[in-house]
């Protein structure tokens, strides 16, 4: 394979894109991998679309080698089936619909579920046709509110999903093990470095999830692991309670003025001095956090979420506990309409249940176990309440996982304290269960003869985002440097100057390369400077740079690899074996 | 490559599918290749996706030998480029529109002119960046109104389409001969018979284009043909007119009482009785057919089509003739606001230049030549004017091909009559010329520095309709029967009965099959009958059947090719090199 560089469709930019953020966004455009055709969509031009067709080829092969099976199902698909299983309704704004010709209801898939449910449906009814587990590679669309990062976030993105089918529960943990066995392959292979954490399950629903992230400090999601290998996403990060405290010696509470506290350093300031034996600090203060949820239906609904003043809501943690509805801040409107959230003093005592019939539903932290004593509004400006008790002076329509998780909170298995990391979802496994089958009438006929819901699971790898991960770890500042697997080419061939002998003996390796099945991209371009030539294959980032120049007097040709190591002088007759040696060593 | 018949993700149906009436869409859904998911939409199971893989890779090789280079562009497209050039309003209600959450149009693009130009005019500037080839294997989207025949003509679709670029028209004329070579290339190797017309634009634009239609009885478009070697779509055939006549002797024009003539059958036979000495024929009369043309942007407008009285319009013709507009059967309300149109003797003399300003417009058959003439409508109930002459006593807006092509009429190019036959439009190539390219402003800097605007060519195949069109051309009554290049497997590999030894041996030589790099669909299902196995097998269509059963005990193996030839008995010993030799010829 020889892409000439004379030839080939590609320009590449000196400059970022004035809307790119991220390495991976800003060296695919500029190297012409990708171009932008409208806000997250982008066009594949030839090179990337080399990378992506070998991205592709390793999944299918590890899809392959795991037993599933290809199929291929369109993004146009109609609104009924995703109706049955309620995520016509749950997924919002966050698709695209439209209309056909006669008025139909479709959308363009997020993802496919629903229609490999009925597809089984349609063609099996026993459980000797099962496990079963199919996949595609296909292209899917989402009407993100805000797409970035180039393909990372995009509203068009390539995916392999796969679905597995089983009778029973052992099925299912089998199918799941080995869907999760293959990503490993698959990402050991792609040389993409992941950790495997555990996941919340959001819109998928099921019993169970993981996600593959590979860590980045660019990355959208963060995660936590511990020292005894405890690793999740920090949306699914469950916090240790602490044990309930007896309250028999408690005082009672007790309503004290607190003017011009209006923040949590201002009030615990005013009860250290005001209570100074007690040394109390902003984690002994009972912060009450208004929020706004919004179900996909459109309908909202106040909520107050109650935790230690000296932890702030993490937005996407209380998404993920309150899924599908989305949160909004409470608004001016939101206050109005309840004259009893007094900003800045609410108390436990007008919410949820401690409050009368119809108050705002109150949920707290886990942390506020029977018996701590807290510090917190005593709805009346102005005013706190101090040794109010949780437990015996008030209580919650539940808890919540809202409060942000820090480096040095205890992972949930008692494996030591969690650190923090960034990282990009690459892959999501779920084990879904019955949700779906049980929606769509997906059954089979067991052993007995009586028919059995059958249990899923739902595998998914973001394929055009795995490419942009790739270029994320391998780069430098003068641009990509593809693993040799996934690059456009194993080796960039320079003929620089303007001597025919030059490219006389280029033309000739080029074609020795080629016959020994090494993938050449051959700068063949006349009339372009030697230091435009070198840029661009810093840019391009194929892993092996041979230069024919100057050297070629001396009889030697210039062998030095993108990255690493350092350049050497082969003599002509030579050069051909030691690329294809190197080529094998890089493979 | 083995497939397992016990584990493949297939279900032969024995009952065509109720809404199938082609023998592709009967058979790839009953064989298990494909299945309906909405009206015009298919999911393609894993035999199907195969055999389309082949199609493409076909496709894919031919383009690259070409020279054209592989990009990929969204199906979710913006709609400014489209407006800019007339198309989101030409397409009408034949393409998906929809919004995004912030209220931007979009299409679900029915075909990429726009969007290629555009990126050719993003990256290229330079007469020297030119000849360029593009192409894409993409699917796309058409909101048909009466999608039919399963994947001949369905609302989601997988096109190859390449777009040529050239800075003047020679490079475009070779860009354009170097596709249809590639095509004719793509075809010989599927092994589909086809034939190249001439064709008209449509709504495309364009100086030239030809069709590869595939001829088969079930297709959708006519063509037709000449001894010389004419040959064109129907819609594309120019009628070759009369010469003008000297009407220096014709008497004058003189209105008749005709009544009781609604056809034109009972007109000639009044005619024939009246002025028996004239031989009057259907031939003789002008029929004047009022239609509606309806535009993209909903605009109607009401038009004459005068033609002889033996031939009928062809509203294929007649819509090729107006595109973009659409032409629907003039109504009641268009009668009633045009009194002077009475039905049944309208005649040219209230129409278009004949009549007062502001007539209907009148367009009429190019044999209606001066001099010619006519006995047609008066304009009046129950008269018709005799000896009505062309170019004296009326004249038109101008002429139209709107009359029907029958089988022995001219070849425009003189070539002899034309016959005529139906057929499956495979691939449409398109000389755009510069309509795209100067709406959106593509141009580049010729040798001398001044801009030009770019020539295009747009080149089309139909990759799931060719695999379609493939299905028609290799079936029997009895299932699909691939050519070996395009089948899912080459070799059908039948166990049959309950003998383990049996079954030892075709594993055994399913093994040794598949070491030669065969591709092997094996139907290893136990408690299946031999009847069954080979109904599926001859449904399935994969070229070579190969039975180990009852043979056996003598050392024998069946080895028989799905259509002609005939059965062999081979020792089991040779089986495999005589499957080899068979699969190589097939080859």
């Amino acid at each position: 394979m020889l892409l000439r560089m004379s030839t080939l469709f590609v320009r590449t930019l000196r400059e970022d894109p004035a809307d790119a953020e991220v390495a991976s966004h800003k060296l695919l455009v500029r190297a012409g991998y990708i171009r932008r055709a409208a806000p997250g969509i982008y066009t594949w031009l030839p090179l990337g679309l080399r990378v992506l067709a070998k991205v592709e080829a390793v999944v299918r092969e590890e899809m392959a080698a795991a037993g599933a099976q290809e199929v291929h199902f369109s993004a146009l698909l109609p609104k009924e089936p995703y109706e049955a299983t309620g995520r016509w309704t749950e997924y919002g704004p966050n698709i695209f619909r439209l209309k056909d010709r006669k008025g139909g209801d479709y959308l363009l898939a997020p993802t496919h579920e629903e229609m490999f449910t009925l597809l089984v449906k349609d063609l099996y009814s026993s459980y000797k046709d099962l496990p079963l587990t199919l996949f595609q590679i296909q292209t899917k669309y989402r009407d993100e509110a805000r797409p970035r990062a180039g393909l990372i976030r995009g509203r068009e993105f390539v995916m392999k999903d796969a679905y597995s089918f089983d009778v029973d529960d052992a099925g299912l943990e089998a199918s799941y093990q080995a869907q999760r066995d293959a990503y490993r392959r698959i990402f050991d292979r792609l040389g993409l470095e992941y950790v495997i954490v555990a996941a919340t399950s959001g819109a998928m629903g099921g019993s169970r999830s993981e996600e593959f992230l590979t860590p980045t400090a660019i990355g959208e999601d963060t995660f936590v692991r511990s020292p005894g290998g405890y690793a999740a996403n920090v949306e699914a990060v469950t916090t240790v309670p602490p044990a309930a405290q007896p309250y028999d010696d408690a005082p009672a509470a007790h309503v004290e003025d607190t003017p011009g506290t209006p923040t949590i350093d201002s009030l615990v300031a005013l009860a250290d001095e005001r209570f100074p034996e007690r040394g109390y600090t902003a984690g002994d203060t009972l912060k009450n956090v208004v929020v706004a949820l919004v179900q996909p239906s459109g309908e909202r609904e106040l909520l107050v979420v109650g935790l230690p003043g000296d932890r702030e809501v993490d937005l996407k943690r209380l998404e993920a506990a309150v899924a599908p509805a989305e949160v909004e801040p409470a608004g001016d409107a939101d206050f109005a309409a309840h004259p009893e959230l007094v900003r800045g003093y609410i108390g436990p005592s007008v919410l949820g249940p401690n409050g009368p019939e119809g108050s705002v539903r109150y949920l707290l932290d886990p942390r506020v176990v029977d018996g701590t004593r807290w510090i917190t509004g005593a709805n009346e400006a102005g005013k706190h309440v101090f040794d109010l008790v949780a437990g015996r002076d008030f209580t919650s329509d539940g808890t919540v996982e809202a409060a942000e998780v820090r480096a040095g909170d205890a992972a949930p298995d008692g494996s030591g304290p969690l650190e923090l990391a960034r990282g990009i979802e690459i892959g999501h496994i779920f084990a879904l269960g019955r949700k779906y089958a049980q929606a769509l009438g997906l059954t089979v006929l067991d052993q007995n003869g009586k028919a059995q819901v059958v249990t899923m699971g739902s595998y998914g790898i973001g394929v055009t985002r795995v490419l942009a991960a790739l270029a994320e770890a391998n780069h430098d500042e003068r641009g990509l440097a593809w693993p040799a697997h996934v690059a456009p080419a194993q080796v960039h061939l320079v003929a620089t100057g303007k001597d025919d002998a030059v490219f006389d003996a280029a033309d000739s390796l080029a074609t020795q390369l080629v016959a020994r099945g090494i993938e050449v991209l051959y700068d063949d371009r006349p009339k372009v400077s030697p230091g435009v030539k070198f840029a661009d294959a810093e840019l391009l980032g194929v892993p092996l740079v041979v230069v024919v120049g100057r050297g070629l007097v001396d009889g030697l040709v210039e062998v030095r690899p993108r990255v690493g190591g350092t350049a050497e002088q082969v003599p002509v007759a030579e050069v051909a074996d030691r690329v294809a040696e190197l080529v094998d060593a890089l493979r």
